[in-house]
């Protein structure tokens, strides 16, 4: 099959691999229909995450059971799936909690020896564990199936640090991070019963998508401006529930400064420098939580599913550029650019 | 009258100052019958926290009403009060919320210009927003009068930090610190029905008091092998409550070592270093949250005074040396030293 291999920083290639095979019986592989790009991806693609020539890369998918193994009660060949960008065993006392990213047995596409999401096809372990059904119905409906891409990870990660920050009815949100995952937070925040809800980004078209998600307002400023401009729109105090979907430390920063005294910082965004944004003698002085990490994703999934479905929430307007699999090297770049918000790749 | 005073590092006195007065109508003055040191008043005290020569010092106090201004309607002269670290308005957004130590009014006993609670008798501004009244009958009885002083500061503040670690009936909880917070935070952990205590301390003096208060188990070792000793008495995984009551570098990265993967580090010890002590990427990849800062004690008293004067909780055994008010320069070299855990002031 045709599958995406990062070589070095900057080096996607699309490269013919072996077909995957049901390696273990408790093995599903699925046929992927759709597949996209992270920003999570681009960490990798800068050589800013570490990873050896040749792994294969890509983390979100959706398809079809094509071979399930022995020990695979929950699937058949034929049945629409959707994968979270972590695979876990359905079995321990950590995927009971439903904290799926901290089973033992669990890992993450594109992990040495491990398919990636951005391919023909990929083996999935502990497809029982790891697998939602979806409704068969969905497979022909391409704005549907697009939809329901974003539940393998940006909405669910949107989602966790909206329940990270404390967003609850009657909530004044901020989002930091324009990208999907804080696109998918507002419209997290605003499932959740956010009142209002302040997006920070200088991208237009990705502020429009915020204002169409349920961002009451936006904020174009960045730094000491963009903590100044939430202050005002609060009446000086800043926001309950900040979401930081970025990672750094100048959006930690911000995010910390965001936040009313009592509130809390949910963080989605990778690590990179965000801990020295942590300013704790402010974080003390204010009262102010950090939760979040790794979105379990598959814990969510049965949660916001119903949603996607009915329609009631539409992440799809992420997706602004579809590629097939070929396509995927320009994708990278084109995200790298930030010409494109999140690609879509149909294989 | 009397009142400590802070000169420099080191450098503390008992001098005679003005005698408190109402100054303002919501004000109150309290004659001081129990006081003491805190751990935090030892930043001070190494010079780790700037202090202006001649401020005050001491933020634990409770005492009788002398005199209470015109507006002051929930105290007369006579009654028996505690305060809590922060005086607070009362009529606030925060204080409503019970985060009354965000009162934009609010302030700290011994700040420039303010009485310290260290001293014969205090100014309490806003006296409705800031004093809670105290059985007559515990003026009488020396030991509750010790217990009760606790819920000016350590009590309620081990209670926040037991609140931000996610306490639960059957939790188990581990404590960083064996000060007289890390010990009231064993006692708020057992009052909150954590069924697992494991206290971290090497004085086998405090160990027997995080005993006597609920620790059903105590690590003597320090750094990795306390990290190794905890994992040991939790199947490898951690304690789902961690409370850090020290403020270090690396008392915090203990804290976050010893956190099962979805719990919290409840903080609460003033951050000198312990930013530093944060690792972002081990909390990201294992969903730890960070909740805590300034207690607000003030919130916390009405709930745990009956528990206090009943003597289900009695935090009154980490007071280990009582000292006169010229006693107190003795008490800080003490409590320096080690060689007390906590000073009772009976001025």
């Amino acid at each position: 099959m045709r599958a995406t291999v990062i070589h070095a920083p900057h080096d996607i290639r699309v490269e013919d691999v072996p077909d995957p095979v049901v390696r273990f019986p408790t093995d599903a592989v699925v046929r992927v229909l759709r597949a996209c790009i992270c920003g999570s991806d681009l960490w990798a693609y800068r050589g800013e995450s570490a990873r050896e020539p040749g792994q294969r890369i890509g983390h979100e998918f959706l398809g079809v059971v094509e071979e399930a193994g022995a020990e695979v009660n929950g699937f058949l060949a034929g049945d629409l799936v959707v994968a979270p960008f972590v695979w876990s065993d359905g079995n321990c006392e950590y995927c009971a909690e439903g904290l799926q990213t901290s089973c033992p047995q669990g890992g993450f596409w594109g992990s040495v020896g491990s398919d990636g999401g951005q391919g023909e096809a990929v083996r999935v372990p502990f497809a029982d564990g790891t697998l939602v059904k979806l409704p068969a119905a969905a497979a022909s409906d391409d704005h549907l199936l697009t939809a329901l891409l974003a539940l393998s990870d940006v909405l669910g990660t949107g989602h966790h640090a909206a329940v990270g920050a404390g967003v609850k009815r009657g909530s004044t949100v901020a989002v930091v991070g324009d990208g999907a995952v804080g696109l998918c937070g507002v419209l997290a925040a605003k499932r959740l019963g956010a009142e209002r809800i302040i997006a920070l980004g200088r991208h237009q078209v990705r502020t429009d998508i915020a204002r169409t998600f349920g961002a009451t307002d936006v904020v174009a400023e960045r730094g000491e401006a963009a903590v100044d401009a939430v202050r005002e729109l609060t009446r000086g105090q800043g926001a309950h529930a900040v979401i930081e979907a970025v990672g750094t430390e100048q959006s930690m920063r911000t995010a910390v400064e965001i936040t009313r005294d009592g509130g809390a910082v949910g963080y989605v965004g990778v690590p990179h420098g965000s801990g020295t944004g942590l300013d704790l003698s402010v974080m003390f002085d204010r009262n102010i939580a950090l939760r979040g990490g790794v979105a379990p994703v598959r814990a969510y999934i049965p949660e916001l599913l119903p949603d996607v479905l009915s329609g009631a929430v539409d992440p799809s307007p992420v997706f602004d550029l579809t590629v097939g699999i070929d396509g995927v090297p320009g994708g990278y770049k084109a995200m790298d650019d930030r010409t494109a918000l999140k690609v879509l790749i149909k294989p």
